[in-house]
């Protein structure tokens, strides 16, 4: 990214942090026993994406990203519940998660089950104490409810493939687009109704970002298989370890980068749709390049 | 019960249960890899306790229970939804849940995992889709949201009390207050709230809750040593196998009992602040007396 885009992106992961102590200072997160485990994951070091394009999509829509910090907030806690159930023994068994030892590994696999639950919960809890007018709390909340259940389908058929000899393209697009897709959807969804944008914006924001979020799925496959360890933070093939059939190994790391660059380009051209978009063509080529 | 009271119980668990057939018949709840496990806790056969307490305080408030169905709803979903996590091996490691399979048993650890998570969304799902007015909504979604908050936060405590040689009785009875009593109190008052019910009403209705709660748990802190384990459905002194300190083990099961009848007489006097509560005395002292 150039530099001044860089700077902005800067701005929102600072906002998103700042946010998320703030949340944990307040009566809307009281200290307990899980609340360490609950931002430990929340502190991790992620890219906060999603919180990025909250505010981005809010920002593009109104002028002011600071209106939408707590809808960044809660996609941000409902991504890292999902993270850490994901990375449970029961789900995709991993030690790490960048870089660092996950949940269940530094805490206890009972604590992490609890911290993944609260932050599930805390998520609708930092949108109903925010200072959106009542209506827009619905709305907001019924985006996340219906992401949050997306998600969770999508992670069901994820491990359903697992016992399956082969899976189509079909469903490995189909379940990417549950699992990945509905919660960057989201947050370009929810950054636009808390910049007040109408149906035809918030149409547009919700296609970028679905061809932006099976782009993203499709090269983080063929990075596991040749990605940089160290990069990454986790062990080089751990989807291939845990025989995990993606859209990489279905049809090869060649057709996967062309099928990429394809949703890459969908996804630019859906930011036709928005002015002052220089922002977001450069954050999509960046999150789309930097694995070729 | 009287019959009159039993037949009003039985409405509110038909009204109940159908109305938790009609979500998963909705585009509220779409099917997915993981409706079927859901459904089979939603539906493994519970008392049913919390939606009634949310139907009949609607209904002493205001006249009409079917106000307050979609609260109902929305409140054994939470509740099933922490049966499902409390069952699993990381947590209680119990393998029935009211005489049936729990339900990692009778799907797979990531299954009630992810039915877990899944019900806990939905739960808000219901409200939002709800016919409430937004501020409505609001104050709803706001309660059930504190209230699994506590619950989880108490289930964190319970755990943390299998690491300690001892516990005391004050520790137990916050630990109480917010596993077991934040559920209830939230019952009562999103019934008050879907009534239309004053601030005062409220404030009593989530007192009478939360001594009901408490005398609740006592009472089965001591069924589950004294108690039939057919009647239970799962076996006798489960608790005590694993080790778990409860107020009957640190009491004694006389002066647990004692208590019990204290908070059973609380939760009653703070009935007297509502008119038409012979329903409400009948089912607390019929919640309370069948463990005697």
């Amino acid at each position: 990214m150039n530099p001044k885009n860089n700077d902005i992106l800067k701005t929102y992961v600072i906002t998103t942090e700042n946010a998320i102590d703030a949340v944990f200072s307040s009566d809307i997160a009281p200290e307990t026993s899980v609340s360490e485990a609950m931002r430990y994951s929340l502190e991790a070091g992620g890219k906060r994406i999603r919180p990025s394009l909250v505010m981005e999509f809010c920002r593009v829509v109104s002028g002011d990203y600071k209106k939408s910090t707590d809808a960044a907030v809660a996609i941000e806690m409902i991504h890292t519940f999902s993270l850490i159930h994901d990375d449970l023994p029961c789900m995709d068994n991993d030690d790490f998660r960048r870089g660092k030892p996950s949940c269940h590994k530094q805490f206890s696999e009972s604590t992490a089950l609890l911290a993944g639950d609260a932050l599930e919960n805390l998520a609708f809890k930092v949108i109903l104490a925010s200072g959106y007018d009542d209506g827009i709390k619905s709305r907001l909340l019924s985006e996340l409810s219906d992401a949050t259940a997306r998600m969770i389908d999508g992670q069901v058929k994820d491990l359903s493939f697992l016992e399956r000899e082969s899976v189509s393209e079909r469903e490995l697009l189909e379940m990417y687009s549950l699992k990945t897709c509905a919660l960057i959807e989201c947050s370009t969804v929810m950054g636009c109704i808390c910049g007040g944008a109408d149906e035809t914006k918030i149409a547009s924001a919700r296609e970028y970002a679905h061809n932006l979020g099976l782009a993203f799925q499709i090269r983080d496959d063929i990075l596991d298989i040749i990605g940089d360890e160290k990069e990454l933070g986790k062990p080089i093939g751990s989807d291939a370890d845990n025989q995990k059939i993606t859209i990489a190994s279905v049809m090869g790391i060649e057709k996967a980068s062309e099928l990429a660059e394809k949703y890459s380009n969908d996804a630019l051209d859906k930011l036709e749709s928005f002015e002052n978009n220089d922002f977001l063509k450069d954050l999509t080529k960046s999150l789309l390049e930097r694995y070729k």
